[in-house]
Parts: structure tokens; sequence; C-alpha cells
């Protein structure tokens, strides 16, 4: 088994190592293919368009966690989104980071920050904030942990709404149940067909009245110019986005200098190259064994 | 025993409820005192100036946490400070939400989206992030739990130097050490004698390089001139604040538009009513059994 890594030259020399370690074959960049025959993984953002020329492909590693991006892989590929504790983690901390802001009034206080106006604002006890995560996998479980661990109510919504320890689950058809309970949402989902423009000006108005929104899903699940009216209305009363439709974010986009909306441009995790590197090899060992590959995407589901 | 409370009307009111429900005696303001012998307990941030006018008195309960702002107590009249699970969840809360601000540069993320502009930078993990509490109290220790859990790796300052379970405690003596070690440095100290002016341009020195700093301890701990020059020279990366000196700060001081400096208005716990008066009732019959006071501050430590 061959893997073809398709990214820059700086990660490239990390997976090579990671690689070399493992004794595993690694060919960096197409103009290095010698056999393509050999080549059985690929690693890339965006696969090149003729895929055929890789007769022997078995997956396709998307670098990213989310796949959303990507074309449907041809008959007798699978594809594999990169999952890596350490990108969980990171998304994790941000959310966390972003709840709190919005919990404890972080975007009024900046606002007054800027106008040197010392006055405390009105503070309730996290027991009395119920937090409503959409998306209960693999991050989503690890945010609700540590939410509930700070004392908040957690509730969850997933496709299946299976059980997860330690939260109420929803499933898509109690929806406006959960909704009504969340006075601070919370949006981890994948960019599905299900999921875009998921949150509508319908969708924000079944929260309570001057909820709170944390989106760091994909940007495409949200309407900002529905968040935007939401928020003149008193409906969501503040917003942390770190994804956004589109992006960048452009530099004049109202969302950057509202007062009540935080937004960071897409950086909740950044992939470590060295744990990348271990997926694909994981991945790569999965393929040997004929056993699931770890982060495979479901094509009926898109994630 | 007859608590007289010394505090606003609104309050009062909740108090008379908490204490009318538990059968003890209350009075609300001076005014109302018929019999000053019977006043065993006095509530108040400020006590009056002449407390022998209550010969009977056992003990002041300070509406605060801290009690440094407080004159020495009569012979015979022990001091307690307000402790609460709700005010040190709530400083908890406010601490962890700074760090991770820190940790994940949200200083730099605010200025850049006051220009629109949308870049990643460079992020670090948790595990690589070493944080060192002063202060490894009721605060300090709870504090330590969440941002362990977080994957951060925690030590902590304290007086004794007294063991705490998951972190390395580090008494004064070793304050230097403990100082090179702490990346993203916390403060939850009380101010006495010891510690006002604590953190000052030597103490800043021994940081690592670009270090973070979350103030919520007291105001008067930390020289904001030198945090300027450690700013200034790099020393100190950012800073979160929530006390400083004085309070309120001015509007025209330099840290409110700093953008490598948060400012929040001393609000990282407000007092909840209901626990203070809860907290009146502990020390009541902590006092009736001869026991030592919840609370209760060592005259010769100051905390
Ligand atoms: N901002 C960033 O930097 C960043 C970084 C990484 C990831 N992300 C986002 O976070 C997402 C989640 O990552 P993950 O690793 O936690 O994924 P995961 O383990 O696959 O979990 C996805 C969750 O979403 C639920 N879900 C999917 N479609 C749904 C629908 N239509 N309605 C309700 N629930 C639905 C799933 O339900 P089931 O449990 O029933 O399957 C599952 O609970 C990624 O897809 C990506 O969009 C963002
Ligand atoms: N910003 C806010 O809104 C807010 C709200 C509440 C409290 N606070 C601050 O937080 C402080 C801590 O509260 P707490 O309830 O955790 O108090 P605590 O339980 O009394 O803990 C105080 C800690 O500080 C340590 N300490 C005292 N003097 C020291 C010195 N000179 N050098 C090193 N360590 C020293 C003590 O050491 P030992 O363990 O050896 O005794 C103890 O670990 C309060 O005093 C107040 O200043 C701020």
């Amino acid at each position: 088994m061959t893997l073809l890594f398709l990214s820059t030259a700086e990660r490239g020399a990390v997976w090579q190592r990671v690689f070399d370690a493992a004794g595993e074959p690694i060919v960096i960049g197409e103009d290095a293919v010698e056999d393509r025959d050999a080549i059985t993984h690929l690693l890339c953002w965006n696969p090149p368009a003729d895929l055929s020329r890789y007769p022997n492909l078995k997956a396709v590693i998307c670098a990213g966690a989310g796949v959303d991006h990507l074309p449907p892989m041809p008959e007798g590929v699978v594809l594999s989104r990169t999952v890596a504790p350490g990108i969980e983690e990171m998304v994790r901390d941000w959310t966390v980071m972003a709840s709190l802001m919005l919990h404890r009034d972080m975007p009024a206080y900046l606002d007054q920050a800027a106008r040197g106006d010392w006055q405390a604002r009105p503070t309730r006890p996290a027991r009395t904030r119920r937090v409503g995560i959409m998306g209960t996998g693999r991050i989503g479980a690890l945010v609700a942990e540590s939410l509930r661990d700070l004392g908040f109510p957690v509730a969850g919504l997933s496709r299946s709404g299976r059980p997860v320890a330690g939260m109420d689950i929803y499933a898509p058809d109690r929806t406006e149940t959960f909704l009504a309970r969340s006075d601070l949402l919370i949006c981890l989902l994948p960019l599905t067909d299900e999921t875009r423009g998921l949150m509508d000006a319908r969708f924000l108005s079944c929260l309570p009245q001057g909820a709170l929104l944390v989106q760091a899903g994909r940007g495409a699940q949200l309407d900002l110019d529905a968040l935007r009216a939401a928020l003149d209305s008193g409906q969501v009363a503040a917003a942390a986005l770190d994804v956004t439709e589109p992006e960048p974010l452009p530099a004049d986009h109202w969302a950057w200098r509202d007062p009540r909306v935080i937004v960071t441009p897409h950086v909740a995790a950044l992939t470590n190259h060295e744990e990348g590197a271990r997926h694909a090899l994981a991945v790569i060992e999965a393929t040997r064994r004929g056993a699931p590959v770890p982060g495979g995407v479901d094509p009926d589901r898109g994630y």
C-alpha cells in the first residue's frame, strides 16, 4: 500500500517523517508518482479531478474534519475524514470559551470597554442557562461533558437520537421542543443536505427570547441575514461564529463590527500534521485488515 | 442571637425571607435596633465606626469574599467572609473563560475583527500551555480542576504549600521557580500585606517570555504600569483583568483600549443574596455550637 500526499511541502515533510518511522511508503506530490498502480490511499483537501488515474485506489483521506466540500467518491473508494483527539479537543476548547463568553456577557463588556465604561451587568448562574448542543458526535459529546462539569444543564440533538450519557437527546422530529428549551444553542453539525440552511428565520424564532448562539459547525448552516434580524428584534441576544458563509467573511461585512457578534476566522481547530499522519496510518492499517476505516464517511448520510 | 443587617433594602428583603423561614431574628438597619445588647451578628460591607455600641457582638460577616478593606475587629469579635458555592463557581467560570480567551488568542482576534481581518493565527494545544495558579484555596482549587480537565498542566502557589490533589504545589520560597514554569499565570490570591504590590516589574520578569496573565484576585496586587512595560517589551503577551487599582478604572485609562488587555468591571462574582443569607445562618449556627465559623478570617494572616 502507498499513500499519495497532496498538500503543502511543509506538511509533507512531517508526514514523510511519520510514515518513514512506521515503515509505510508515501509519495509526496503527483509529479513524484512513478507507479500509479501502487497508489492505494490519497491524502488531500480537494482531490484531483480524475481519480481513475489510480486504478487501485482504496481510500481518499480528507485533511479536514468535514467533507462537505468533496464530490462523491468513485465506486470502491471509501472516504475518510481526519479524526484526531487534538482536533476535537481544540474545537471543544473554542466552543467552551465562546459559550462562557456569551453566558458571561462578554460582547457587552467588550463594547463597554471600548468606551471605558465600568458598569456591572446582571449575571446568572450556569445552572439557569440551558444549553442545547446540535450534534452529539465526537466533538459535541466532549463539549457536553465540559459544560456539564461547569454546571450547565445540557441537552443534545442528533440525527439518530441515540442516547448519550448525561444528556437528554432529541431527534430531528422534536427539534422545536429542543430549541424552545435552549437558552444557549451550540451548533456542531456536519454540513449535509439536511443541515444546509438549517438555521433560518423560522428556526431562530423557536428559541427562547434572548437566546445565545454558538456556531462551530459549517457556515452554510446559518443564514446570517436571519441572524441579523433576530439580533435586531432581540430574539437572539448575542452570537459567536467561527464559521461563516462566505469564508473569508468580507472585511466590510456587518457581523465583524456588530457588538453582539464575536467572529473568529475558522480557527476552532487547526489540524496537527503529526496527528493527521497518524490518522492516515490507521486508515491504511484498517484497509489492510479489511476493517471499516476510522473517520469513514457514509455516502448516503453525507457525514 | 440576632443579626443586624446593614446593606440595601432590596437585599434586606431577601435576607428577611430566608431568616424568617429559618426562625432566626434579623434586624434591618441600625434605626430599627431596639435592643443593642441583643445584637450578636452584623452583616455589612463596611462596618459602622463604633462597634462597641454592640457589647455582645460575636461576629462580623462581610458581604463579599474578600475582607482586605476592613479594619481589625475588636477583641472577641470574629470576622467571617462570605463563602458560598455560587460565588466560587462564578469566579471559576470567569477565570476559565479568561484563560481560554488568552490561550486561544482572543485579544488578537478581537483586534483583527475590528478591521474585518480574516487571518488564522498559530494555535497550540492546551497540553503545551503550563498554567500556574496563585492561590489554591476554595476558588483556586476549582479553577485547577476545570483547567486540568481541559488538558492544561496545572501547578499552584500557596502560602502554606499544603498539598492539593492533582497539582504540583509551590510555597512562596519557590515563587521564582513557579513563575518560570507558568506560561499562563492566574492570580486568585486574597489581598494581604504580603500580596499587596506582589506583581511588579521584577515579578513579571520571572515569567517565561510571552506569558499570559489572568487577574481575578484584587487590583492592588498588580502594578499596572509594570504590566504595561511588560506588554511593551513582549515579556507578557496579553492579560485579562477583572480587578484593577483603582476601581472603577478611569474611562481614559490605557488598559481599556490596549488590544492586548481584556478588562471587566469586577464582575467575576456577584453575590447571590440568598446564598449570602444562608452563609450568615451557618455562621450563627456555628457561634451557637461554639465551633469555628465558616469563612473565618485569621487576623494574623489577613485572609
Ligand atoms: N470550526 C471548526 O474549526 C471545526 C473543526 C472540526 C469540526 N467542525 C464541525 O463539527 C462537526 C462535527 O464534528 P464531529 O467530529 O463531532 O462529527 P461526528 O462525530 O460525525 O458527529 C456529528 C453529529 O451530528 C449529528 N447530525 C448529523 N446530521 C444531523 C441532522 N440532520 N440533524 C441532527 N443531527 C445531525 C450526528 O447524529 P448521529 O449521532 O445520529 O450520527 C452526530 O451526533 C463537523 O462535521 C464540522 O462541521 C468544525
Ligand atoms: N474578582 C472577583 O469578583 C472575586 C470574587 C471572589 C474572590 N476573589 C478573590 O479570590 C481570592 C481567593 O478566594 P478563595 O475563596 O479561594 O480564598 P481562600 O480559600 O482563602 O484561598 C486563598 C489562597 O491564597 C493563598 N495565599 C494567601 N496568601 C498567600 C501568599 N502570601 N502567598 C501565596 N499564597 C497565598 C492561600 O494559601 P493557603 O492554602 O496556604 O492558605 C490559599 O491557597 C479572594 O481573596 C479574592 O481576592 C475575587
